[in-house]
């Protein structure tokens, strides 16, 4: 029989820590830590298999789940002494969902589930307050979570009840009052359901059950799940618990907290706790709670215990520890522990420092950070010396820096984003519905919350700049507009946010250039002490390839030369080119722009000071050159003695239905070799001149869009024969290369035959993406969100790349092309080479390197490192 | 030691027929002919390696080439009891190329070589006249060939020879004239190079040699090679062979002729012959020769003489040949026999009467013929009873009608046809130089030359109808003009030719359609017998499928249904669809198109009488369906109450960068699910209705587009669920297919997976060559020129398939498709489908069946049938 359902407590569990994909995160580790004696809730864990059952099988449970529940349940009874419906002493549960991952805000939780009109008693027994309380919670949790009734319309009573109180706060509400609004309460759930309030315990718990599961396929789960690559198909687990109550009495409360700080990464108790409250209080961000170094001074022995405790996990888990706790008369349970989400900074931190505590090792330290996570690390920051006064001040709960117009809801952070704008995104808090908007926007601000409300939290899973609590800013969401001080900012306006120190500016601040120091750097020189493939840089300019140099690249894997085609007037010369009649005006032209093109390699060679750098001739279609204005048009026509009819008709006549498969490349080449001529002269020229000095340059020539060894052959001769002109007439001798992009199906496929002809192999990802999937890059967008929505598409196949199609055709071009050229140097240039799980790709298949943009650098010298500590060549 | 030269002759030779490659097709027949006991002069024949080392080695001869040269020179001198270079009795030799296959016109000849102003005496012994005449030939001859003199210069000088001497013809010229003629000849040879006439017989066969070496690489022979898919690298022989004259005297002369009809078919001797000629007179057209029938009354004996040698050449080699004779001073040499080329009508009737006459088997008779030229059989004919008055009678001399404007040079020719204009080519006589205007023409028509002038067989071997020799024509080329009679016809006016009778009409004829019967259908019938691959058509309407029902087409591969969309109103129902604001409108306007696309595949399947029809769904991009125009925008906007503006924006929101790769396909249906669904509705009513009555259609439904399976799985549960829902209200039963289209090369490399969900594939080859070569076929143009120019691509990939590169992906998509799904029916529906080398390929992958347009189902019969005898499964 297939166990669905596994108990812990009593210090004994059934599960355990590496059980993960089967009880979920909380689950496994909420077992883990009974076996390791924690004082930990009763309860159990229905698997996450059971979810993909239930969707499976048209949302009913299997077979023997209800007597395995059952089962479990008279366990937890047994280890409580108390007995789920029992009117004396009530067992009361909480149900709450865990995935694998954790999906902080996505998912629905019911707390103080078995209370019905008759269980009431039992608790009323212990306090009035707390009992009325638990049951107006209860009903509209319930109601909520489980029958979808409109949470203000609960929300609405109480304010009600509290303005006839004359109260503020919901914890000064009379038992009486409280007591009243059950019924009230009881009435709005008739109202919306039309049914009564169910009274049976274990209706009750079926239905939260199931209101766990259906929150897994929920629109926001869903979304989430996207931005963060989860497959639909894990599903959730549910853990039911017994309840403990932070709400009891005065010597109770609940919190959250982390073993290191998660913003910074330095090794200090870190967390927020709210006395009198259910856990729900304290992420939700609607009272701002205390800082957890205010519990040593308030619950001494609770605090010590707190301590010994997360010491154990911190060496048990040797990570550091996301931990929810609960004190009910003034004993300490815990109710969750798991690995804590932390900035980029303090992943490195963590890393690097815990490796010099001897608790783990290198390597364990170099998979510890996520590559994509750095990115954080690489946007541009706030200067710390920046003079201004800042408008108002907040919780700095996620660092980096943002600088973008207001908007006042996630919608409009959307729409505006799609538009180019940068937005910052003003809410006073957020909420799981907001995340659209958050993703969209630069930056978060919010006027309530602490450092563990869902902006913080999100913002921090984002690597997006938040400044939250901030209560000197008071949102005017009717007029769209806030106010900080005697400062108003309307929708529209620039602010700036410092999500490191908590401060907010008015306008637009200048940023700083990110660098590889500290922490950081101790983790690249890790990285590099593993990785195994080589890490390149796509650069056209000597600014981009010194930035590149900093951040760790051994050379340019990509300079795409018409990037300078367009530098200064040049553009004059390139145009002449094109509109040529014939060759000799074609050379012509030609002429001028040679003195350009080598000075452009000079400075680029320069700058890369004898490191190798591919540099890409030609690609582009002619047509993105010429002049489309009439005024460029006339322009050149005068320039070129032509008339502008003639002009417009050539500039016509270069029009294509599909440029992308049109006349480009080496196929540009094939009609006109006096461009890649010019092309290979000016290269070899700078080289010559810059190894007469003393430079030790050896230039690699790269030919895009060969689908045919015989394109290759064919500019291959032209190439050499140039090149073998320059040396002779320098009278110098140094070594170059002359390879291919392998980006044409039919390159990849013909590779044997093109590894022959080619010093080197480099993998241009974007253009064989678009050619594999028949996608054109531009015109995706239109259809990719339907495949997005529909699940046919998980991830952007531009971003990361498609390893079954794309990759397979990556795989055989690497093997042909060994076949018959064994020290063949083989690399990729795609935009996928910064992507992390693209890199892991490219180790594994074997290649020599990966070249991406000089900001993703360090990202890909992580990524390279992890794959190679995963599976060592 | 390599052996470079094969000797023949003397009864004895060293190669032999099957040594074609070596020998070339000459060389190797020459051999054969000796050792049958034929007549033939002594020669010996310079291998086809002999040119590709020439060309490898900078033009240089390899070692030990002149040592054996020398020794078969010896051979020859012992077996004729002559000498080269000998005063008293000279040998001379003629020099030929001879590649494995005949380029008529395309090579250059040396004839008379050996003669020198020492050697001149042996031949002024036998008639002084003859002497003077052979000198002068060979020194025009050796000059323009061997050392490109300007033909012309000669031409002027016998001209005025002829002018001043009053006679009309050369051999009207006195024995003294020539002799001037020939010191003439000599000093134009010596004002054109700057050298005398050479006077060593060795340093002339050298020239003549390389000079037939050169003759391999020049423009006209590159093109011809390109037109007729010869590799360059096959090299042509070099046959040497001693003179024979059939400008002797009066019992000497010369004939070109065929075993049979080569025009018809028909098994009658055929062919023509001039007294006092040499060989090159008649095949170049300047005289109008004999019919070869006269020579049976002129010289019965040597007749008598050739039909034997015909027939035993014919038995010997079961097919029919090609045959060249000499007769010199009253005895008969055989200079060349060969595979005779033919019309497609004669190689069907020759290959079905060979059959029946013993000749040769079944298998071969289907190897006889080729498919592409059945091409020629299935185009329009001119109705036989035509009752206008002809305006001009010329020699049938290629079959078929040709109606077009008429041009009078070849460069005209290309011109206008690339401007898309229909042109006939009217020439005196063609030459090699107009093979290009040939090609774009419809037809030639020619004034002079016989049925085996160069008009004459280029045409044939093009396929292409021709009237040549047409004396009623006199060509005007000043006023490009020609007068047939009283009537004047200028370059641009229509005229209509029928090359089966030889007449020639002014205006366009009109033209009646082909049908497969006689020999033809038997042929067809040979081959159904032996092919193992289905045929089917593509169409699109109840036409279509009725010719190619006709043709033998056992289904329907491919029925685009968007060609559909455009019949007259419904295209408004189809712009409403596209223009639709929400998925109720677009629903509204699929409801309108819902009963045309039912009553369209009634009518398709009723005109299939229950074959197999495959449909596409909707493939094309919706921008090819909006209104371009502004008063279709302004009709638009009335119709659906929009304002013309916002009609505008929307059919410019529907542009793409690159619609090829853009929103088209399956990825419609992604985003607009009804569109598939309407379309399979309309399929499943149609078969509903129809099956009610008693037909039996099994409707095939194909997505187009397909490169994941993912999107096969979404798309095929809502088509599935429309069929299945049809089939419940009609209250019915039948099976139906769903299959994809393989074209994406995503699709090919994932076919295992989605032939799990797929009861078919269709190979669409060519989206699949579009993204596997990265070349958009609307684009290509601008470039692929440049590619065949410059030997890159040798033939065209959208016409013929590319098996390296597509094929590798189609052969993965078999493989990996059977692999999942052994049943799974494979075809391919691609322009490719008919054409013969890619029949052969899919034959070889194992295809179900190939799917071409209605006009190449016979010619896909045969070559399946030639697929399956080659290499049976």
């Amino acid at each position: 029989m297939t166990k669905y359902v596994y108990f812990f407590g009593d210090g004994h569990a059934e599960g355990q820590a590496d059980m993960r994909n089967l009880l979920g995160g909380k689950g496994a580790n909420l077992a883990e830590m009974v076996n390791m004696g924690i004082p930990v809730p009763p309860g159990f864990t229905i698997t996450t298999e059971v979810c993909t059952l239930y969707y499976n099988n048209d949302k009913k449970w299997p077979e023997k789940l209800e007597e395995q529940v059952k089962e479990a349940i008279t366990k937890v009874e047994k280890a409580m002494g108390k007995k789920f419906g029992d009117p004396e002493n009530p067992l009361l549960f909480s149900v709450r969902s865990g995935a694998r991952v954790s999906m902080p805000g996505m998912m629905d939780t019911v707390l103080n589930l078995g209370l019905t009109d008759k269980t009431l008693a039992g608790l009323l027994k212990h306090n009035e307050r707390f009992a009325y309380d638990s049951y107006r919670r209860f009903i509209q949790m319930y109601g909520d979570v489980v029958r979808g009734v409109d949470h203000d319309l609960f929300e609405a009573a109480i304010e009600k009840a509290k303005q006839e109180a004359g109260v503020h706060y919901d914890s000064e509400l009379s038992p009486e009052t409280l007591k009243e609004l059950v019924e009230i309460y009881k009435g709005i759930y008739k109202d919306a359901t039309g049914e009564d309030f169910p009274q049976d315990p274990w209706i009750q718990l079926k239905g939260a059950i199931n209101a766990v599961f259906d929150s897994w396929n929920t629109e926001r789960a869903i979304k989430y799940r996207q931005l963060n690559n989860i497959p639909g198909d894990w599903g959730t687990a549910v853990n039911v618990q017994t309840m403990v109550y932070g709400n009891l009495n005065d010597v109770s409360g609940t919190g959250v907290a982390f073993t290191r700080n998660p913003s910074t990464g330095e090794n200090h108790f870190y967390g927020e706790y709210l006395m009198r409250a259910q856990g729900e209080d304290v992420v939700a961000g609607i009272r701002t709670p205390h800082k957890i170094d205010d519990l040593k001074e308030e619950m001494p022995e609770i605090y010590k215990e707190l301590e010994d405790i997360y010491h154990k996990l911190e060496q048990h888990y040797r990570d550091m520890q996301d931990i929810e706790f609960t004190i009910e008369d003034g004993k300490l349970y815990m109710l969750q522990t798991r690995s804590g989400k932390r900035t980029a900074a303090a992943a490195v931190r963590i890393a690097i420092e815990m490796v010099e505590e001897g608790l783990i090792d290198e390597k364990t330290a170099v998979l510890r950070v996520s590559p994509a996570q750095l990115d954080q690390l690489l946007h541009p920051m706030m200067d710390p010396n920046y003079a201004e006064e800042p408008i108002a001040k907040g919780l700095p709960a996620s660092p980096g820096a943002a600088v973008g117009r207001v908007v006042f809801t996630a919608q409009d952070a959307e729409e505006w984003a799609q538009k180019g704008e940068k937005v910052i995104l003003v809410r006073n808090e957020t909420s799981p519905e907001d995340i659209g908007g958050m993703d969209a926007a630069q930056g978060i601000l919010t006027a309530r919350g602490g450092m563990t409300s869902h902006a913080a939290v999100v913002a921090r899973g984002m690597g997006k700049c938040c400044v939250s609590g901030s209560s000197d800013v008071k949102v005017d969401f009717a007029n769209k507009l806030f106010r900080a001080g005697d400062t108003v900012v309307k929708e529209g306006e620039w602010i700036s946010l410092n999500g490191t120190t908590g401060e907010v500016f008015l306008g637009q601040a200048p940023l700083i250039e990110p660098q590889v120091t500290g922490n950081f750097a101790k983790l690249m020189e890790l990285a590099d002490k593993f990785r195994q493939m080589g890490i390149r840089t796509n650069a056209d300019t000597p600014e981009d390839a010194k930035r590149a140099r900093e951040f760790g690249a051994e050379g340019i894997g990509l300079c795409r030369t018409e990037h300078m085609f367009f530098k200064g007037n040049r553009i004059i010369s390139v145009r002449k080119m094109i509109l040529a009649d014939d060759e000799a005006e074609r050379r012509a032209a030609l002429d001028e722009l040679l003195p350009y093109q080598k000075g452009d390699f000079v400075e680029l060679f320069k700058a890369m000071k004898g490191l190798p750098v591919t540099i890409r001739l030609l690609d582009p279609p002619l047509h993105e050159f010429v002049p489309h204005t009439e005024e460029d048009q006339a322009q050149m026509a005068k320039e070129m003695g032509r008339s502008l009819d003639e002009v417009k008709a050539k500039v016509q006549s270069l029009e294509e239905f599909n440029p992308m498969l049109g006349h480009r490349g080496c196929r540009l080449a094939i009609t006109y070799p006096e461009i890649y001529e010019m092309q290979t002269q000016a290269i070899m020229e700078a080289a010559c001149e810059l190894n007469k000095e003393g430079y030790d340059i050896e230039p690699e020539i790269m030919i895009p869009l060969i689908g045919d060894v015989r394109e290759l052959l064919y500019i291959k001769e032209k190439v050499e024969k140039v090149a073998k002109d320059v040396l002779s007439n320098h009278g110098v001798s140094f070594e170059y290369k002359i390879g291919t992009m392998i980006e044409v199906p039919r390159a990849a496929i013909t590779a044997d035959e093109i590894a022959k002809e080619a010093d080197f192999f480099s993998f241009g990802t974007n253009d064989m993406t678009q050619m594999t999937y028949g996608f054109s890059r531009d015109d995706a967008g239109n259809f990719i969100k339907d495949y997005m929505n529909k699940h046919i598409l998980e991830s952007d196949v531009f971003a990361t790349l498609d390893q079954t199609g794309v990759g397979y055709l990556v795989k055989l071009a690497v093997e042909k092309g060994k076949s018959t050229n064994p020290d063949i140097k083989l690399g990729i240039c795609g935009e996928h080479g910064g992507d992390p799980a693209t890199v892991e790709f490219c180790h594994d298949v074997g290649l020599t390197y990966v070249s991406c943009s000089p900001f993703r650098v360090p990202i890909a010298r992580l990524a390279a490192a992890q794959a190679a500590v995963k599976k060592p060549r």
